[in-house]
């Protein structure tokens, strides 16, 4: 299945486009978890068996599994594998190196992994960029405006042609085979707006709301129908008790409702 | 040890401002090795052994390791643990991501793996590099002017300031503990001269020589001293036989020979 297909089915079987951020911390995980042989994996299985009926896409962030070394990836590894197939998946992992090291990250993800999607940081420029787009099964979520407090650093400038902005016009240019999407900080809304200006019609994977306190209301509405409204810690660990799981489901179906009711 | 002082170390004591890039490539490997129960890791441990006296640090770029999955990287793992504790490594790895994360990153590649450095992107900026600047120790060598055709997207400007500079600025600024480097490929001259003016003291890795066409002279006139200018391919494949440590070993010394020719 093509990319922007299997990103507008997932959504479109659960309602839903919340994606949920595993962002694994053993440090907040529930303490009879911690007791299991494979406790990352125990906690995304519990998470997942709760809510993937109410998401749009899961969406790992690679650091938290490599700061667990080698058995945070294995765990990683049976996370992804135990997804069910018709939900959209994304590693988050920012990456982007010369051509012939930015296809052996997309080798990792898409086919080592299983991924659908990556993020990719544009720094480098297009050939950091294009290995990641030659199949139309698999796609990126570049960034464009990221939701952090840095984002001020690079991403905006006080004169000339801010970057974020033609990073979305490059990202225009380089969508031949409709595989990418951007990532846009539902902190920014007024950039948001100028983004989607540039690039109507392409899929957002939009963080920044809940802990950093972005706008749902902007996040929905610029982002539109086929995007995805990122919650990771304000679902995984509304609880750190035995009702984990279950406490997770309720935040993701409420977040989902939100989103419903916004979209109208 | 601190960070500089590690690097200082490192490059004296082998008199050599080399840094070998160990980028695997089952492809690439020598037939009698691909027979090993470990490629991967016996490749690097013959090019280790050959190469140990005349390097300035190793190099391995994360994604040729990922591209393995989970294999890949415990093939990192041993290598990294069989690297002379004296000689200075960097994780080839381009990281970057909101502070949680990247904080999640650097305990990976610093305390998991236990590189010195790790090259960061930092298009995030400043709270998704800090948290690789905590602890004087380690460090990071950040992207400022890469030496790839795609360093003319986003890192050069047309009007207005170009972002290398901004990024070479802004390393100053952060580098409270001296424990930032810049990556500059040797691709660019004019520019080089420029970052060196903002950014007198600092190291550079300087990629782009050999393969990419990067001239070693400017490489090391504005590298100076404290540098180290990369070579993967041109080394570790040079020879694709039963010899192709022994010969990784003459261009290694090949290379740190013409590089102190320059120095004087």
């Amino acid at each position: 299945m093509k990319f922007l297909e299997k990103l507008k089915n997932s959504i479109s079987t659960n309602k839903s486009n919340v994606c949920v951020g595993l962002d694994v911390d053993l440090e907040k995980f529930p303490k009879h978890i911690l007791e299991t042989d494979d406790p990352i994996f125990e906690f995304n299985k519990a998470i997942i068996d709760a809510t993937k009926d109410f998401v749009g896409a899961y969406k790992p962030n690679s650091a938290f599994y490599e700061a667990y070394g080698i058995k945070g990836l294995e765990s990683l590894k049976k996370t992804i594998d135990y997804i069910p197939k018709h939900i959209f998946t994304i590693l988050d992992a920012k990456r982007g190196d010369i051509g012939n090291t930015s296809r052996m990250y997309a080798k990792s993800a898409f086919y080592e992994f299983g991924f659908d999607a990556i993020t990719v940081s544009p720094f480098m420029g297009s050939d950091s960029v294009s290995p990641f787009l030659e199949d139309e099964k698999h796609g990126i979520f570049m960034l464009c405006l990221t939701s952090n407090k840095g984002s001020q650093d690079f991403q905006k400038v006080e004169s000339g042609e801010n970057l974020y902005l033609k990073v979305a016009r490059k990202s225009k240019e380089w969508n031949n085979l409709k595989n990418i999407g951007l990532v846009v900080g539902a902190t920014h809304n007024k950039e948001f707006e100028e983004i989607r200006e540039a690039t109507d019609g392409m899929p957002y994977l939009i963080p920044g709301i809940g802990a950093q306190g972005g706008s749902l209301e902007f996040a929905v509405k610029y982002g539109g129908k086929i995007s995805l409204i990122n919650s990771s810690r304000g679902i995984i660990y509304a609880s750190n008790g035995k009702d984990f799981a279950e406490v997770a489901a309720e935040k993701t179906k409420e977040l989902r409702g939100q989103i419903n009711e916004i979209l109208g």
